[in-house]
């Protein structure tokens, strides 16, 4: 059955309405009918539903049955990511959404070399969102990870509140397995930049709770850490 | 105190012959004089010498002491890969040789799209080493991943020797954290192409024993399993 993700105002009791380029993909490329079945995700939930009527630019949806999704991971995870040079954040966010994040933070630490201002900040956030939607239609995903805005070093450090919180470190720390991650409802991740970060900066993140996790002996390229991070982080937590 | 790799040909007794490029960097850039310490990597092993003698394209070295490489993981791991389309090949051979790889064997099976004839396999294989030598130095590893030419994918499961063998498997398996990694010297891991594996290719791995494994619900990319496989068997074997 052809799975879509529903947007906020989508979703009016027990009618969907779609819109866009869904509902003519829906009309035009799927030839879909009213009667037929189709399936739409929004945070975690799916709808089965009925197409009630349809025009050429809007589907009208009657739901039939809500469930929640079981391609969802039982780990809530989110990863803080400090801003890495060219695109290789998008990269971050595809992977990511794939392994099952259930959120990305992007951050600016003392060592990042991209420092964008507010409009090339909006149009960066923009395309990230859209790469996030993308990449978790493809993967089956239940839910579109969000992506948060651009937060500082200090935000991002205060506005943790998952069971477990972390920062990757190469100079100190404890293994992940170490963590005490299974059985845990959520996990928060900070991932550095290039450069990684400077000591005072895991000084302060100690200072909040956040524990230092050293990753081994060997370098990982900065796009690499949060994509093996997220894929151990989902198997120590049962969800691979 | 610089690192380098030392082709098989390089090391004679105790002495280090270096040429080409590395005698280059070694002279002009890094600007290194008769007496200075290096060390050279070479399958796991590490060579601290001393430069004993130096011309504009060769550099001469003494072994001081020969010791076990300690970025290498205890684990050898061998990733077989189906050719993935267009260049995603080196996407996956820079992160696993970050990640601890021990070989990389590329192979073709029933769902490939890409099929290079031999004149194409061969300049693909020349770059592939080169990415792997190059993340094998940016990753501060103790040998460089090999990669093997391109084999059918009968001779992979026929050539498959370590003590766990596995395949990644969209229909049926074990999780990997069942697999019985930990402890075990070495572990091969067969990973699909876009398609993945036909029914009957899995049928033919397992009656060599090959166990199917199940990566669950969310659908990776094609070279996002390489990635998260092997970051997963690094920690499940305690090098990560």
């Amino acid at each position: 059955m052809p799975r879509f993700f529903a947007d906020e105002n989508a979703v009016c009791g027990d009618i969907i309405t779609v819109t866009g380029s869904d509902a003519r993909h829906i009309g035009y490329s799927l030839r879909m009918k009213v009667g037929d079945m189709i399936t739409f995700c929004r945070e975690g939930m799916e709808y089965s539903c009925e197409i009630s009527q349809m025009t050429a630019d809007k589907v009208i949806c009657q739901v039939i049955e809500v469930t929640p999704s079981d391609c969802e991971p039982t780990i809530i995870l989110k990863l803080y990511q400090a801003l890495p040079k060219g695109d290789k954040m998008e990269l971050i966010i595809q992977k990511a959404a794939e392994l099952g994040v259930g959120e990305i933070v992007p951050f600016v630490s003392s060592r990042c070399v991209s420092r964008p201002d507010e409009a090339s900040a909006m149009k960066k956030l923009a395309r990230w969102r859209k790469i996030s939607l993308e990449a978790a239609k493809q993967s089956g995903r239940g839910k579109v990870p969000a992506v948060a805005p651009i937060v500082t070093f200090e935000e991002a450090i205060d506005g943790m509140s998952s069971d477990i919180k972390l920062i990757c470190y190469e100079n100190e720390g404890i293994r992940l397995s170490e963590a005490g991650i299974d059985g845990k409802k959520s996990v928060s991740v900070m991932i550095g930049s290039e450069g990684g970060f400077e000591r005072a900066e895991v000084e302060k993140a100690k200072a909040k709770g956040i524990t230092p996790i050293w990753l081994g002996k060997r370098i990982l390229r900065c796009e690499t850490c949060p994509i093996a991070v997220s894929a151990v982080i989902m198997n120590l937590s049962g969800n691979w």
